[in-house]
């Protein structure tokens, strides 16, 4: 009798028609089933966001022949709530993957990214998850060289399997013409965002602000996703939910906590 | 020469005219001067999303006499961006304080918190930052108890500094006429939640969906948040957005990452 073919479930954050999205089911559908579930408009940048003051809706959607697809109202991470506990009844897939993402969430971008969020809320369900992301924001940015990375990533996962309370970030260079020098293991470089707001002024003379931001990393280390990414590599980021800082629990615990 | 007052931004998700950031503002009145940028309405849930697809706004409203507030039309995120880049020219506060929020955020709802978010980007800023959240999601609920808590953790923060990269999610039970028992340094426990959609119909007769979820912890250790809430005591979790996890860089160094 054949194996079951895994369940995969894809969902990305630049919205269900970007041609990142497209590129990624394209290379599951060699690995598995596929569901789509993913945003009816673009959602970059909602970090973890869900959607409890409003309603959700899901609208089924043709992608590519013999791909179930849903576009959906909410945030990421809405899509795959949904999948998860309408869709599927509660059903976990095998696998989630997100993206590929129309630019970069290196560093401290994982925070705000809605394609990391997806895979971030997959591993508190359980699933192996992983988001990938090109370092091209261009709606016709180049995906070829990203395949090989994806079908690399993907059998390594559907292989050894993911550590629990884990996923990853994977963010692969802007295609040059040149080959990737291959893959590596990173942590997320520190950096920080100096944002600046544009200010303008609506026909009504009321003033309004853009955010504008410029991304610096002063983090020079070689073990970094940001090292890797600008030294040709594709970065990998094994990304963990548990925020807890646990070695500043010590220092803590020596301060007074005085409840007078 | 009397030393300088501490500049106190103070934000939350609730919205700026929630009972939980008046409690915070008026406890912050007295050390130091306060700002407060806060949204125009709930933006619980939002995570660390920030608007990139839409501009902001900022109105000046009277909150409590003498203190400068503002209420902006964006995420709490947003809130704390605004502040530093555009009210004060790029300055950094030295403290900032999010909440009282009206509901828990201990365990992984850090990562959907509104609330949480704007005290991790404050720490991305490099600024002391601390997330306060009351177990109880009455908008009438009583803060009372909260305020010596409030005291307290911005005492033993003004003077001792915050580790760079961290900032602490605070979590005070509800008040249910009974002493707090003291203060406990706690990680984020492991928990997650079971979702449901209640599926409706519209007069059109089109579904839509509520999400619905239930939070289930399963960690039973007494160093976790959940531990600490359940028992009278208030939870400090120190909270970083290093999300890597440093333990499985190994493991994920012996995989093929064959490039073919």
């Amino acid at each position: 009798m054949a194996k079951q073919q895994p369940l995969i479930l894809v969902t990305n954050d630049d919205g269900i028609f970007a041609p990142g999205i497209r590129t990624l089911v394209e290379e599951m559908m060699a690995f598995g089933r596929v569901l789509v579930v993913a945003p009816d408009k673009p959602q970059s940048a909602m970090g973890h966001a869900i959607t409890i003051h409003s309603f959700l809706r899901l609208q089924s959607v043709h992608l590519i022949d013999g791909v179930e697809a849903w576009s959906c109202s909410g945030t990421p991470v809405d899509c795959v709530k949904l999948a998860i506990y309408k869709l599927l009844g509660g059903n976990k897939p095998d696998l989630l993957v997100s993206g590929v993402n129309h630019g970069a969430n290196i560093s401290i971008n994982v925070l705000y990214s809605g394609t990391m969020s997806a895979a971030v809320e997959g591993a508190m369900e359980g699933i192996p998850s992983i988001g990938f992301s090109l370092m091209e924001h261009a709606i016709e940015a180049d995906f070829s060289h990203v395949r090989p990375v994806v079908r690399s990533v993907v059998q390594d996962t559907l292989k050894h399997g993911m550590t629990s309370g884990i996923c990853l970030n994977v963010n692969v260079p802007k295609n040059t013409g040149l080959p990737l020098k291959g893959i590596r293991i990173c942590r997320q470089a520190k950096a920080n965002w100096e944002d600046e707001f544009e200010t303008r002024f609506d026909p009504g003379n009321k003033e309004y602000y853009w955010l504008k931001g410029e991304f610096r990393s002063s983090d020079h280390g070689e073990d970094t996703d940001v090292w890797a990414v600008e030294n040709q590599y594709v970065s990998i980021v094994p990304t963990q939910y548990d925020m807890t800082a646990h070695h500043s629990i010590a220092t803590l615990n020596t301060w007074d906590h005085a409840l007078g």
